[in-house]
């Protein structure tokens, strides 16, 4: 399988030609006024499929925005993978801190990425990470090289929580089914420091409204006698963290697994520089969990962030107004053994009970899911560690990410195969944030890297 | 002078047409987007002055929005009424709140007003009221009832804290020279309850912002691990009121004088129903200062309320991001001998000072002025009570008001005059809020009360 490297030489132009293409459709799912544009970027992967090689491509409905699914089975006596990945993307705001347009992509060499980056919103998540696979499927077919069955479920709500997803899965096991599911949607440590993300952590996402007189109202008159929901909002969000940054939400670590000092040994072994980290995000100090490092903290360990925060006058000069209702949007990222809808009930009973009596909370659950911890004992790990090997010269790191991936937990609950995570990203790739990019050596080493894994799989399957 | 009723009933349409063109000019000073709307209302004031028999009319400039002054003289040995009010507007968002568009007035018959009020930015507060004088002064002059000079000062930017009205009051001492004040800036009790304010609450307003990361990010990457700017400003907002609902800035309430239990029974007199209060905004009960009451907490004592609060993602959906940055606007209230520069610099000193190192803070102070009272037994006070009397038929409360008109500490200082508060707006009117209105009850009622002022005071002035 030498030739990858040689098509890819050969190709690799029109491979990033191919994503800017698809880049340049605002797939936002998370904004009704982009829809057209998410259904665009549906029919874009649904053709991108065909031309890659697949046997079978259909755009299957959803109560929302549909899912790609696409296969190609050569032996029903082989193996089959499933690829799953996503082509919606998170709204670009705030807007004015992207140095080019969201959705114009460039290419740009940074210090990370000598051979250029692409930017654009989506450029890594996951339109980038997911075309990869796209890309080794086209080698793969065109090249005589796919030694196994392949299948593509590609989803448009990943990033507002894959509740059709969850509402599709179940309804299509059969379709669906498959000996290993391979999602490209995390990163790496460093370029030359490949690893395997072997746990996620769940999600619980809500949004907070606290109401407090019927009508703004003028904050002399009024201002020292009535509630001021903003200014309750504050007390009532404060009061989630102690004085340690832990979360008193009654109830909240009951499932939280605490690892053993071993295993935080191990952990710490992973390379990691606390000023190299400070200096990267321009801070003075980290701020987290009492007792826990920096890895731990955005790993193995529960969280409560505030995502946004809106109410009263915020535009230009200033308004003397006590403002009728304050909102927030609140998310909770959850270890594996955390069970995401209880701790949704746990976090809404809890907030509705801090109330005081002169405001009305509502707690609006938004979207949630399961952690998830992959063992590295199996073959799935095996293939994968000996492809990151076999493209990189190194064994690859296993990692505990703190993102997310909600719907993975369900995917092994309906489908019974274990999912491996090949991220090709980086943290400094900017997901979620402006200037978002990919790294054009990243792209082509994920184009590398999966046809090993199909290989090995195969092979290590048989056995 | 019996006369002014029946004026009033032969120009009172008029009177209403003329008003409405003038709130149909969207003055906003906050927002420079509005500033040529601004600029022609100054316009609009100037040629109202002129065709009310002014003198001599002049747009003053100033390093911001222009001042309009006007005068009559008639008589050197006369006294001369100074009349001070503002031509711009508060912002009028949250747009959607409103029942009919901010700048295009209506009128509707509500419970309270049942001769109709005209719903409109700026009806009450201050064009509304500020109008009432100019069509007085009509009245007076076309009559040959004018007992007295007159002088107008109309700004434009009381609503962004009169910052260039300080500028220019000192450096036009003599054109300004009086022997009283006249302002229409405030509210009475009720149309049955006819009362003059005699005190008002300092202000100071400040904006600040507070910064984690140098980028927005993946709140499961880094989630747990980076201060989250919209959590620690939560926390710095909320540390600054105790359980008891007392501010926590050290030093915040050295100059806050304690009213005697005389002065307090006395307050408790007036009219309030705390059930009507709080079923006319919906809410199951008071906040405030432990220990006072709902009177007391808006009128006597200080208070700090967020105005507007934001940062992250606010828009529809989910977007899992921690902030860069978080704001807030902040403004206290103060009572007559707080120093507004002096708490001011107090607020920022103890909100800099409560910043963990994780995050940076700025506060940036944005406009302010002193409290002030007026004294009971002036002959200012005697004409205004007198001049109530009159068309009310009811001798009026005197009543201190929580509001902040922080230019009246100034006038006195300046000018070495008096400042009445004759105000007939109602609590009910929303200044400040969506769907402003201004009862034509009131309006003309206004108009009818104001040259029984200047008769009485001139009169009293002679003695």
């Amino acid at each position: 399988m030498n030739s990858i490297k040689t098509y890819i030489n050969e190709h690799k132009n029109r491979f990033v030609d191919e994503l800017i293409e698809l880049l340049k459709i605002p797939s936002v799912s998370a904004d009704s006024a982009y829809k057209n544009d998410v259904l665009q970027t549906a029919n874009f992967v649904s053709e991108s499929l065909k031309k890659a090689g697949c046997d079978k491509v259909e755009i299957c409905e959803t109560p929302g925005y549909p899912i790609v699914y696409g296969e190609k089975i050569i032996d029903k006596n082989l193996p089959t993978v499933l690829v799953y990945g996503h082509y919606d993307v998170q709204p670009a705001d705030p807007i004015n801190l992207w140095e080019s347009p969201p959705f114009k992509p460039v290419v740009k060499k940074t210090e990370i990425h000598p051979e250029g980056a692409i930017f654009a919103r989506g450029a890594c998540d996951d339109k980038g990470q997911m075309f990869m696979h796209i890309k080794a499927l086209e080698y793969m077919t065109s090249t005589g090289n796919l030694p196994c069955n392949v299948k593509f479920m590609i989803e448009g709500e990943e990033e507002v929580g894959s509740k059709n997803l969850s509402w599709f899965v179940p309804r299509n096991k059969e379709k669906l089914a498959n000996d290993v599911i391979l999602i490209s949607d995390t990163g790496m440590i460093a370029n030359d420091i490949p690893s395997i993300t072997t746990g996620l952590r769940g999600l619980s996402y809500v949004e907070v409204e606290v109401t407090g007189p019927n009508r703004d109202l003028h904050s002399g008159l009024y201002g020292g006698a009535v509630a001021n929901p903003i200014n309750i909002l504050t007390k009532m969000i404060a009061s989630l963290h102690d004085e340690n940054n832990r979360i008193t939400i009654p109830g909240f670590y009951d499932a939280v697994e605490e690892l053993s000092t071993l295993e935080r040994t191990e952990m710490a072994k992973a390379p990691f520089s606390l000023e190299n980290y400070k200096n990267a995000l321009d801070i003075d100090d980290v701020h987290g969990e009492k007792g826990y490092t920096t890895n731990e903290r955005n790993s193995i360990r529960p969280t409560l962030d505030v995502n946004g925060i809106w109410g009263g006058y915020t535009g230009e000069g200033a308004k003397t107004v006590i403002a009728s209702k304050a909102f927030a949007k609140i998310s909770m990222r959850l270890v594996p053994n955390q069970n995401w809808e209880k701790i949704t009930t746990l976090f809404k009973n809890h907030f509705e009970s801090i109330a005081p009596k002169s405001v009305k909370v509502n707690v609006k659950p938004h979207h949630g899911g399961q952690g998830y911890v992959t063992p590295i004992d199996t073959i799935e790990y095996q293939a994968a560690s000996k492809a990151y090997e076999k493209s990189f010269g190194k064994t690859p790191i296993p990692q505990r990410s703190g993102g997310s991936i909600p719907i993975v937990a369900l995917f092994e609950q309906e489908l019974k195969s274990k999912t491996i995570l090949m991220g090709f990203g980086l943290d400094s790739d900017a997901i979620h944030s402006p200037n978002e990019h990919f790294g054009i050596w990243n792209y082509l080493k994920g184009i590398e890297t999966i046809p090993y894994f199909y290989q090995y799989f195969t092979e290590l399957f048989k056995k």
